[in-house]
């Protein structure tokens, strides 16, 4: 009976997942602090949860139930008005945008919607790892170009040094191609791409006519003076670029696990489908609840208060202080330019740390776990966010989430101070 | 470009969803009461949107952040309570429960994590439409048999009377068989399948090697004496049956879209591996919620008002007024054993209404959408749940839902004694 059931070819052997084995090991180890997935420790803002509770107990009944598939009414129109002045043009709700179970399933829809059996899809490394899973169900294939960190002389290493090589993404485009994702600002390296960069991307969709999908869920966590740019803003993008954003990254929720995906309604069609088809509506009251929670920041979008301005500036002092902490604690961190992740070189720390008893394949992984078990902060192998054929690239390094109470940050530091110590002696 | 974007080939032409248009229809037009889609007009249990206001604002921040990809420990716990005893086994809650972004996408997890290229899938007719678009994106094969109502003799009709041939049934079995679907209590016609019924699918399922997934998101809408059975708990069939249910149905807030699945850890783990790929983890503070409404539940279990009783008390009278409304304004409608939805041939009305010059191919169709304009009530056509071969056997009929307000409901059988007068004049 088994063989008859096993998974279908499109899963592969159904891939572990480092977020299940991550999460698993949390439990397992109970490392004193965790700063490996990415979400807040402490509280939302105030307004968003209040309009949640505000909205599941109110008097109409039909906020808690079943509510137009591809975006509850409010929020369509909200995001709208947040969107059409970045964009510079009318977003229409009802065509343009589609509201997702995360953004997680904007993607999947994306994907799943306009990758058909061959079509080749450009991944730029280190990536979310989701996208490769996506691809492969789809049956396309993934052609990866890693960013690779410029060496300099400077004593601060940033997330900008992390770049692509010309001619290397050139060659990966033909006319398999149908599909380039790009993650800015990135996740891991926190690296907002520039507009030169930009422009290089956007040159080739154009030249092979190639559609990009731009995952910006970090949008708003831009560190000054660096700035966001929306890829779909370059001249002739938009009409080939499906953006994705995130009410869990936007407004600090990600338990409320809701995304949305704009772009031309011809490029949307084809996610309707897909959602119509896996998921088919959204949550209601969480809809209507981001809706509102909308409607307040932007009706205070010039305030510095703004939680879409206000949120990275509340960040800042936290990245400071870590990537200071890491330094001082023998990793060599790329400061990031966005988002609330940093990337470590652990390696000068190799000869206090035997990861010859540890079994996993990748140092990142042994490193990371025997971190946790030793010091007692857990953070996140990047060589997950790499191909099969590049994970060694991601070895050296280990991921470190930043969005946490600053007492958790602290308690971090002194833990790695610690185990520093106890080397020593 | 537009050509190169075209939809990936498993989705065929991106079918027109009858919800999609149905509830555009209802904006449209603005019936008076709008019987069509199946979710309560009025107030969810209390005790469930309060919690759900509790948790999003509670001191416990992690509340309103990713948790457990499989599903919230609290819920998969409070899930393996409720269900154990109901299929006398200890249910693992790790390992053999799924939650999901409603019931809608526990069936896309489990015919997309055990369909494969080529596969049969039989799908007993009429059945909730998205099962049809699931199995082709999935490069399945469905294999469709109608429920075809007994003539009797008897005044009044009832769902027993929706009944499957079995030599029809044994002959869509064969050795390419992976799969069926069995909906019970059954959506739209109200049937509880009865145990001679299920013990002939059970048959079928250990003769052929099949999987059964079983479609019970109506299970707490059972009326006396009809008793709902889980085709799981018959002799063989808990290793090759996968049991959906859904908290939206349970709870009356469909707008949650919270839903899971249940069965051995061998099947289930196909379902983990699409789950992780399209949507990964659920909303955090709604499967609270819906883990502390279960344990409240539980806790009154055997008293009359726990809600897993009540509600089809609460229901019974909704039906039996609508059933003689219906009666009485020259429908033909057969009394539904468990569900809220009443299948109603109304074809003896066609004289009364012009439908030539409604555009829509089956009659169905254009009756409700005629019946929508001229009385201000609107239903669902039922071919839309059958196959393109069969849809003729749903054309007589229309699907009325009932979950609605005393007042609502008094009003359609008002407006349709209005428009059955004005016929008459």
């Amino acid at each position: 009976m088994a063989d008859k059931f096993k998974l279908p070819a499109r899963y592969g052997a159904g891939e572990k997942s480092v977020w299940v084995e991550y999460i698993q090991l949390a439990a397992e180890y109970k490392p004193k602090v965790n700063l490996g997935q990415g979400f807040p420790d402490y509280h939302s803002p105030d307004h968003v949860t209040k309009n949640l509770a505000q909205i599941t107990t109110s008097d109409n009944p039909l906020l808690n139930q079943y509510t137009r598939g591809f975006g509850h009414p409010t929020l369509v129109a909200n995001l709208s008005k947040l969107y059409s002045p970045l964009v510079n043009r009318q977003i229409d709700p009802q065509n343009e945008i589609l509201v997702t179970a995360g953004a997680y399933e904007a993607l999947y829809s994306a994907i799943l919607g306009h990758v058909d059996e061959g079509d080749e899809v450009v991944v730029i490394e280190p990536f979310f790892d989701c996208y490769e899973f996506m691809i492969k169900c789809a049956g396309g294939v993934a052609r990866f170009i890693p960013l690779k960190p410029k060496v300099t002389d400077s004593e601060t290493q940033t997330s900008a040094q992390w770049v692509l090589d010309k001619a290397e993404l050139e060659s990966l485009f033909s006319d398999r191609t149908k599909m380039i994702i790009l993650n800015t600002p990135h996740n891991p390296t926190g690296k907002v791409f520039t507009m030169e960069e930009l422009q290089m991307v956007a040159d080739l969709c154009k030249k092979y006519n190639v559609l990009c999908v731009a995952d910006e869920v970090y949008e708003w966590m831009v560190f000054e003076p660096k700035k966001h740019i929306r890829i779909a803003t370059l001249p002739g993008m938009w009409d080939r670029t499906i953006t994705i954003g995130s009410a869990g990254k936007t407004f600090s929720v990600t338990g409320w696990k809701t995304g949305w995906a704009y772009g031309p309604a011809a490029l949307m069609r084809n996610l309707q489908v897909v959602h119509q088809n896996c998921v088919y509506t959204c949550c209601t009251p969480v809809q209507e609840a981001i809706a509102r929670s909308l409607e307040f920041e932007l009706s205070r979008r010039d305030s510095p208060d703004c939680y879409l301005r206000s949120l990275a500036r509340e960040l800042l002092p936290k990245r400071d202080f870590v990537v200071k902490s890491l330094k001082e604690n023998g990793f060599n961190p790329y400061v990031p330019e966005a988002g609330y992740f940093i990337i470590a070189d652990w390696t000068k720390l190799g000869d206090k740390i035997d990861l010859s008893k540890e079994s996993d394949r990748y140092n990142d992984y042994r490193f990371t776990k025997k971190f946790a078990k030793e010091a007692g902060v857990l953070a996140i192998p990047p060589s997950a966010f790499y191909s099969e054929q590049n994970k060694n690239l991601g070895e050296n390094y280990a991921r470190f989430c930043f969005i946490k109470k600053d007492e958790n940050l602290a308690l971090a530091d002194k833990l790695m101070r610690d185990w520093n110590s106890s080397k020593k002696q």
